[in-house]
């Protein structure tokens, strides 16, 4: 018997039908003797729907009472998913971020986990009742309700794993594993039954949805496995670890992967002074906002600087080179919309600038 | 200035576009310098929704569940409309009924109030802010998510307007108050400026939907008047509060009103023992389960109960009559279904055989 985290995407639970699924393998693992614990996000379009409704009373929500409104999402998922396993006969018990003891700073839509208190989480395992925890949400020590941002419910999961000092964390989602490529884009992509946590990171912050970037980085801090695994079959997923010691570096170069980001903007700050100060100081203002930069390129101080981000931040980039303006006259932002990012991501790649030049070659075909 | 507590009904937060005007309501209000605390209900039928996602996962939720799901429904409404205030440029917070300090006891989906710590709700008045409540919920002793069963909303804010010391509660609907009868069904129904409240509390329990007959209780012992209105107009709408003191008997039978059920159930215990304590022991059974007996008929110990109930408690009073089969063999009920109630309501009406004679004639037309 061992304790057993688990946590279910939106589309593994994106309707009744698909609920009693996830139940009935909840259930079974139940059955078997482990002790469970199980993250859930809101269902299928549910966060869409709410920030849909958001939009239509305000064009900026304030962040406490978007946490407020998304939080909802959850909360629907773990009541009806502990209501499916008690019809099945197992007692469970639902609780909110709250509830659970999962405690974060006070920086509402993007908020971090400071500490977890589970002690209500540990009382109904010891009663033999799986407990449902909804992913995503904490709270704040105002006792204020908050989100740790896109993809947090993988966050949940992986940081209740270290909390009960459980192996391995498993994340339930509509794909196989982790694949050489996108499998709907490239129906000839292989799983990846390995993945070391360095390569994982790239590839989730190159565009790879499959698991949140954040939730790596906390996996790989404390050497939690994280199992990413199909709800929909009983396939044997991907392994996110440490890098196998054992490995040749011959096999360590046939890990490798492409992933694609269908949106991305391209930023051209131009006027920059010939002042490494500049930089820095735009540098430091993404990530105050928490703004993710990737393909970052500047030929020297003084030159254009180029990077990538998502849409969603373009207005938060454009503010920041704003607010600079007074100390660097002359600072402008040019954005180039509407364009895709793919990128090949392993170990050793570096020195193999053959694979960059077939990857142009298929580009360009 | 002075401290004004508002309640919004489903109808009246349906959508966004719902939610924008009620916000305009209350920002007028605000920027007249009164104080605000307002609550709301899920948004029209959101809680049907929320119920039918969990008739897709079991035919019995457990009731801990099933409060757990429908709080969302506040949720979602209350982060709304604090977010339609804010962009109103009112300043605005919205808070869960255990944020609220709303303290109930553990009976989940019908528990009473048993305190209110409002201290969390004064502050932000303090501050300035409009505070907006979830109606329907509080918060258990072992912290656990309660809800006050039907019409709650109603009840959480006669006993915040209690709390506050405020003179009256404001309850907002979408019909112009209490009529003399439905007006969907009787265009030549007419508004009754004032009501009191033992007449309200008929009305209500025999079929008035306009208020909880809860809310109208607890109003009534602490003497706080409810001004019923509709959120769609400015209209005077109705005040339900003591009966005026100076009022002839001539005036008072003018007060009445007819109130409807279109679906109610008729049940027959037939098998009574000629011993009252089996009737007496049926009652506290009811009384037990919270279900509301009409027109209670018993000719004398021994033969038929007969009486009238909500269709969704037929089967608790089919166990309540099962369990006591034991104690009292030959215990049985009939329930004749599809039926329907009218009630005429009003002071010194059993001096006045007319009017039934009058009722009784419009319905054999």
């Amino acid at each position: 018997m061992s304790l057993c985290v688990q946590k279910y995407g939106g589309t593994s639970v994106e309707n009744p039908t698909r609920i009693q699924a996830v139940a009935d393998r909840i259930a079974e693992r139940r059955r078997a003797g482990d002790d469970l614990i199980v993250v859930v996000s809101a269902m299928g379009d549910m966060t869409d729907y709410l920030i849909g409704l958001a939009k239509g009373v305000t064009a900026k929500p304030p962040r406490r009472e978007l946490d407020m409104l998304l939080t909802a999402g959850e909360r629907i998922t773990m009541a009806l998913l502990a209501m499916a396993l008690e019809r099945r006969g197992v007692s469970a018990i639902s609780f909110t971020g709250s509830q659970s003891g999962i405690l974060t700073d006070d920086s509402h839509t993007k908020a971090r986990i400071r500490d977890i208190r589970a002690f209500r989480i540990r009382e109904e395992l010891d009663r033999g009742r799986v407990v449902i925890v909804a992913g995503f949400q904490g709270v704040s020590p105002q006792k204020e309700i908050t989100t740790l941002g896109r993809g947090g419910s993988d966050t949940t999961a992986v940081a209740l794993a270290i909390a009960f000092g459980a192996p391995e964390c498993e994340i339930y989602t509509d794909v196989d594993g982790v694949f050489t490529a996108d499998p709907r884009a490239c129906p000839r992509a292989r799983r990846l039954p390995e993945v070391p946590y360095d390569m994982m990171l790239e590839l989730a912050n190159m565009g790879a949805a499959v698991l949140h970037g954040r939730s790596v980085e906390l996996a790989m801090k404390y050497n939690t496995v994280i199992h990413v695994r199909s709800s929909f079959n009983e396939n044997a997923g991907t392994r996110v670890g440490p890098a196998s010691e054992g490995r040749s570096p011959r096999e360590e170069t046939l890990l490798r992967a492409i992933a694609a980001e269908g949106q991305v903007c391209r930023v051209v700050v131009r006027g920059m002074p010939p002042d490494p100060a500049a930089t820095a100081a735009l540098f430091r203002r993404f990530e105050q906002a928490e703004i993710t930069l990737n393909l970052v390129e500047q030929e020297s101080a003084g030159t254009p600087l180029r990077f990538v981000i998502a849409p969603s931040d373009e207005t938060i980039v454009a503010a920041a080179v704003e607010s600079l303006r007074g100390e660097f006259p002359g600072l402008d932002a040019d954005f180039e919309r509407d364009l895709a990012s793919v990128s090949i991501v392993g170990a050793t790649l570096v020195n193999r600038s053959g694979l960059l030049a077939d990857g142009l070659a298929s580009l360009a075909r």
